[in-house]
């Protein structure tokens, strides 16, 4: 790809006929698929495939919790990945495209499940459901930041959604499993798809580094908004779903309690492990998330605050860990260039999320639970991801997708035209700008 | 106004002396005419004029609601208007100001209409009404952005929040129009009232620009979070005021696969548009809420999750070509300098609104609705806007507000007492800063 | 402490120990003494000691109030704190770090007042009690930022909180006082408790200044994050747990209306003090946010729309006052190095709230008030203030905490590890960056 010719990361074409032709394919299928759901339906199919009647709801009784959960897609994980110097605009701005198409074919691809009289009826919970569906998408997108390009990225929001659809139906409702917070069917999955499209697309050209990986001051702190936006809401996206009442109240006290104590692990771990003591800014952004994934399973079960404390600070001990000792060694030995580290944000908490479910499970934790199911659940989470993810790779490495060449990567500059007038505001720097 | 001397931008008395009479004014106004809603008088008197009976509702049922809507007005409003490299300040402090007299204004102005026992009794209803009636300001702010004083703007305020109740009143109450996302009594309204303030205001010494106006790096990336806030939280705007239950679901569904599809088509367009496929960050700020803007006045009807998303592409595409196409003609041979290009955003989009909202109405989607009432409604605020906006502008035109100097235009420094502790930070910048 | 060899602030092993150990032993008491509430036991009992029966509410009802809050703590208290051209990273992420663990420490020391059959039961109620006790830790934060090792303010966090929980526990349930937006026992006692402390690690190096102790035009722009998002959302920290329905109703338009008359009157006499009439974004950033102090007491009080509104037009006045010229001489006549502006923003303010609260008490604005008891409530929380503040600071100052040499004060780099890469950045910063 280092030899591919400038030209051919110029997307006048190919990206807006693909995205005018997607979204006029996906207003087509709505117009004969998609209704709003008038209430005469036979209720919600919950997710966490309860058994409980749901109680006698109004129509808006979950919009809070849908808008915690917005808040966390578009401005958490966006500004969660402007951390580098020189990529915030595609990290907010490309988010935003891959979730606003997201949404409407996860509408889709979960809703061809559950049909009413042949029609995907509309209502806040399949909305949240929507939402989630994009969060493996950018989940994955972290894994291959600064290095695909929009055509490349639009082509694996179709696909990865696509297969979640599968694996999630597959895990809620022939598995029966419980994932109520998704650490298994979205977040392990995410990462682990992510993590295998990286492999695919590995570039030699950036085995050292590349001098726009790395982040400045101002890029920190606007990740950091993305950061605290997503610990704030995480109890929302793990309780969204939830059966009402105690069981989702339950699910609240969890992720808030897990994701307190693994702020406390991931800054002592980051302290220990950093030259003299000193805290880094990677692992505050990422390893102080990991609670509220490796919570998410369980987070719906009678696990004891403390439980969930331990599971929290656990979380917040491996990913910084990860962080530090493993993230490398998948670079350099593995092939694995995982850009925001989403491995040890995403890929092992949600593991770690699926093993607590198995012990909790077991444990007798959940009602009607069952752990072989969960165990059968979080391997059918990473099987369709590795097997998914590489097909994606393969058909995302095919050399007309405007892939960027290695020289280029992490660098807004080859797909945003405001980089030009950036360039020469930079000329006249020295006369206002800070 | 080249030519006024420096000592005329000083506000020190005219600005302060202004702001506290009129808060002093109002604080009189509110003791005399102004209570708590204690719930015993009759009923929300619905914005978007429903038939229906309110089912019962609790004080704090809309709490949710009135917080978004609130997070638009000033983090959303604020933050969009950050763009620009040097005006930062101005953008999300003026916006404050702004609307923080311009929601005690608007609750006076609005409250006149339905007095109970001669009180404006407020509840959150009222409240969310009251930072609506701010939009329209903020709006407005955006087309003559950084060519006008505090003084100047808190005058705007009066007389467009005043302007804008009458309106209102006339569209909802005597005309009995829908227009429940108020993408006519806002949208429209506070665009067309914006720009013919700018006409007034005419700075022909700004014909070819100004060094200032422009963004930086990070600048766009502050504007991005007013983008994504107002982006997330626009289901809230359009079906705040709608009648609970079902028909907010509506307005929430519609405005959601609105500014998804709005997001495809716009990135689309301003590939198409741009230099070598790229996107331009103008066109990204803005016109993915195009699709907000057009789908409200007929969120609330039954027009089909995909004639939705049909008024988000189309608003889409518009928007963006009106950046790139239309607003330079208006500037050069209009005599039109619209910093934010709230034509593009808020102008044509809330015209396109009206339209959806006269043909929605027209083919039956909204029980009791008529086209004829929705094209004066349309017609009514786009000539309140013309009419009101250019008075309002000769007024803002005198030459004792305070007006910046042309050389001064999109400067916080000319305000802002903290630009010369930055001038000296710049000094120091080699040592320490990024 | 300007002597000190620079390896006593190297955190290696004190920082990441005593973090462990605190949430360990956290966790084993969370496993004792902590349960989910499962509805069984004798309902919630107010923080506002109504006598009021709350009405039957299901578990959730409090959530959206609740993540309004959460938003308040750790974006609103931590952005608003990265004003500091060098010390965002320590603003936003320790104002985490003790955010973190505090509401964990406060949901121990709240809930042993409140045991049921031995626990403390946890519900939504009893976590927003959690998030307030943190906020006096965060004020405190505001007072000595800049000046202390993360382990300092560890030490504080555990103390502060104690000693809150123990003024909390005799202002609302022994004194019976009205105090339902916490003016006093959160505004008020966590000023005082950090100006305490801040003059005992007073440091003469300080008197003349740090040339880090100022801002950068984007470090204003980040502050205002946290500014408007605590304006936004202080109706909520006022009503949170007030008394549902009109009650609850009057806390937030108070609130709501108090703050927006402040910003007036903030703007006004910025305006009025600084140099040729412009603004101060130091006083833009905090004063404008007196008024939602200076109304907490009387918050759920019937003291009439146009009452709150005085109190948050004489808040602005005060804090603006407060900061042009009080804090000057604090800083060089008391030996009082009040970073934030703490006293200007929550302490004046705060006594307001309290004297505002005897008054409106009085004036029987509250069925059941007694004004003595909420001048003992005030007093109270002052002199637990004063005193736990002075004892925390002889303990904060023992000379083996890591506290920072005053060169390096107000100074992220020395606690966190990305300001080489920073360094490292601004070298090729005239490549790339802005």
């Amino acid at each position: 790809t280092a030899l591919m010719p400038a030209y051919a990361t110029n997307m006048r074409l190919k990206f807006p006929i693909l995205a005018l032709i997607l979204e006029i394919i996906t207003i087509i299928l709505f117009a004969v698929f998609v209704d709003y759901d008038d209430g005469k339906g036979h209720g919600h199919d919950s997710h966490s495939n309860s058994s409980e009647t749901h109680h006698e709801e109004k129509p808006m009784d979950l919009y809070p919790m849908f808008q915690d959960v917005h808040v966390m897609i578009f401005i958490g994980f966006g500004f969660l990945m402007t951390f580098l110097k020189r990529y915030g605009f595609s990290s907010v701005g490309i988010n935003l495209l891959l979730a606003a198409f997201g949404l409407q074919w996860g509408l889709l691809m979960q809703g061809v499940w559950h049909l009413v009289d042949g029609k995907i009826k509309i209502n806040i919970f399949k909305i949240i459901n929507a939402d989630f569906s994009t969060a493996t998408v950018l989940i994955s997108f972290g894994a291959v930041l600064g290095k695909t390009s929009p055509v490349q990225l639009l082509i694996m929001t179709i696909l990865e959604i696509t297969i979640f659809s599968i694996n999630e139906h597959l895990v809620a409702t022939v598995l029966e499993a419980n994932d109520v917070g998704a650490s298994m069917i979205i977040h392990a999955y995410g990462a682990y798809f992510g993590l295998a499209v990286a492999r695919v697309l590995y570039r030699p050209g950036l085995r050292n580094g590349h001098e726009n990986e790395g982040s400045v001051y101002h890029s920190d702190l606007f990740a950091m908004i993305g950061t605290v936006f997503l610990w704030m809401f995480w109890p929302s996206f793990n309780s969204a779903i939830a059966d009402p009442g105690l069981t989702q109240l339950t699910a609240v006290i969890n992720t808030y309690l897990s994701l307190a104590a693994c702020v406390l692990s991931a800054y002592a771990i980051s302290s220990l492990v950093e030259h003299k003591g000193k805290l880094d800014m990677v692992h505050i952004q990422n390893a102080t998330l990991a609670g509220g994934v490796a919570v998410g399973t369980c987070a719906d079960m009678n696990i004891g605050p403390f439980g969930a404390m331990l599971i929290g600070l656990v979380a917040g001990i491996i990913s910084t860990l990860g962080f530090k000792f493993l993230s490398p060694i998948l670079a350099s030995s593995v092939g694995i260039q995982d850009t925001c580290g989403v491995h040890n944000l995403h890929g092992m908490p949600g593991i770690l999320g699926g093993l607590a479910g198995i012990v909790a499970v077991s444990l007798g934790k959940k009602e009607g639970g069952d752990p072989v199911m969960q165990a059968a659940a979080l391997a059918s989470s990473l099987g369709f991801a590795l097997v998914g993810g590489a097909v994606t790779g393969f058909i995302m490495k095919l050399p007309f997708w405007g892939q960027p060449p290695d020289q280029n990567c992490y660098d807004d500059s080859l797909y945003w035209e405001n980089e030009e007038s950036l360039a020469h505001a930079d000329h006249s720097k020295n006369k206002a700008e800070v």
